[in-house]
C-alpha cells in the first residue's frame, strides 16, 4: 500500500474512533481493545478525558495498558470491575449486515474476546476497507491454540477445512499474552460462520477463535466520504 | 470410603488395566492417560515390555512421564508421533449406553483429550463405581480455563447451569500443566451432553471441558464379578 493510503487510512480511523468514544459517559468503566484502530480510541478517551470524563480502562493487551498510562487513562483491574460498559476495539474484518468479525491480526484475539463478551456493549470501529460482504473475504482467520500437540491440532484445523501456519516472531513461535500459539489459517470466503465456529471450537488444543460472533453492538465505519455509524 | 474398599477398588481397577493393555501390540504408539487407573495401565505395561514388547508411549502429564521413565516405558514426543495407536486412561465417570465420560479430576484434562483425539482408540479403564446411567451423576464436571477474566468466565458458565468453584491447591489457583485454571462446576445429571458441550466451548476463556463425547473406543470395567470389556 503506497504511503499516502496509509496515512489516509490513518485518517479514516482516527476519525471513526473519535466518533465511537462519544458513546462514552462518565463514570463508564470502558474495555480497551488492542491494534492501531484501539490507539486510536484510547487517545480519543484521553482527549476526552483531559476535558473532564471521568471512566477507568480494562486494557486487552500490555500495548493497550502502556499506551493508556502513558496518556493518562486510569486503569482498573477485570477481577474488580466484571462488568464493562462498553468496550471499543477493531477488527480485521467485519460484516454490517450481521456484526460479526473477525480479529486477532494482532494477537489479542482471546483477552479481547473475554473482555468483549463481559461488556454490555462492543463498539467496532474499522476504516472502509475492513468491511466485507462475507467474513474470510481477506483469505485469512486466527486460531489461538496451546503449545502441547499443536501439529495434531493444525492437523484438525486443516481437516475442518482451515489451512493453518504457525505464526512466528523472530524465527520463533510467536507466544499471546495467555502463553498460547496462533494458527494462521487460511479460509475462503465463510460459508456459515457459525458452523464453522462451533467446529473449531470443538477441535481440543483450540482455545479460540478469530470469529466474533454476536458480540459487536455498533459498527464505526470511518468512510472517505464521512464516519458511517451502524448500530444493531 | 474404608480402607478395605480402596483396596478393593483398586484390585479392580489393576485388574481391568492388565485387561485392557492386551489390546497393545508391537510397534505400537501408545498415549498414557494421568491418574491412579492410568498408572495400573502404565504398570501393566511395563509388565508387557519386560517380557517383549515394543512399543513407545506418549504421556499426558509429568506424573505420567516420570513413573513410566521409573518402570523403563520408552517414550517420544508427541510432535515426533502426531497419530496414536492406543490411548490408554481412566475416567470419573462413564456411560456404558453412549461411551461418553467425564474426566479432569486429576487436573490433565486437556492433554488428555488432545492426546485421545489424536488417537486411533482411546481404550478407558474404569472400576464399576464409575459407571453411571447418566453423565453428571457425580455431580461434578471439571471445566479448563485461562486465568485472565475468570471470574467473568465463571459467572458465564453458571449462566449455563454450573456453579463454578476455583481449584485451589495450598491455597493458591491451581495450575494445569499449560498454566490454567479448573473450575469444578458443581452439576446435575446432564440432560443433553452435547449441547451442555457446544454451550461450554463458546465462552470466550473456556479451554476445554471434561466432558470425552465419541472419543472412547473400548471400555474396561473391573467389577467385583470380572472385568467386563465393551466396545463401540
Amino acid at each position: 500500500m503506497p504511503v499516502g493510503d496509509a496515512a489516509m487510512l490513518d485518517e479514516l480511523k482516527r476519525a471513526a474512533a473519535f466518533r465511537a468514544v462519544e458513546s462514552v459517559d462518565n463514570g463508564m468503566v470502558v474495555g480497551l481493545g488492542s491494534g492501531s484502530t484501539a490507539a486510536f480510541a484510547i487517545e480519543a478517551l484521553a482527549a476526552r478525558i483531559a476535558t473532564g470524563l471521568s471512566v477507568l480502562g480494562i486494557p486487552t493487551s500490555e500495548a493497550s495498558a502502556n499506551l493508556a498510562r502513558r496518556l493518562g487513562v486510569p486503569l482498573t483491574a477485570f477481577d474488580i470491575h466484571r462488568r464493562i460498559d462498553i468496550t471499543i476495539d477493531g477488527a480485521d474484518e467485519a460484516e454490517p449486515h450481521s456484526f460479526h468479525l473477525i480479529k486477532g491480526r494482532g494477537g489479542a484475539l482471546l483477552r479481547e474476546k473475554i473482555v468483549a463478551a463481559a461488556s454490555d456493549r462492543m463498539i467496532v470501529v474499522v476504516d472502509e476497507t475492513k468491511i466485507v460482504n462475507r467474513l474470510g473475504a481477506g483469505g485469512f482467520l486466527p486460531v489461538e491454540v496451546v503449545p502441547f500437540g499443536w501439529q495434531a491440532t493444525f492437523a484438525r484445523l486443516a481437516a475442518v477445512g482451515c489451512r493453518p501456519r504457525l505464526r512466528t516472531a523472530d524465527g520463533q513461535p510467536f507466544l499471546t499474552d495467555g502463553g498460547h500459539f496462533i494458527a494462521d489459517c487460511g479460509v475462503a470466503e465463510i460459508e456459515d460462520v457459525v458452523v464453522l465456529e462451533a467446529k473449531l471450537a470443538h477441535i481440543p488444543g483450540v482455545v479460540d477463535t478469530g470469529l466474533f460472533l454476536g458480540l459487536a453492538s455498533m459498527l464505526v465505519v470511518g468512510r472517505k466520504s464521512g464516519v458511517e455509524v451502524l448500530e444493531r
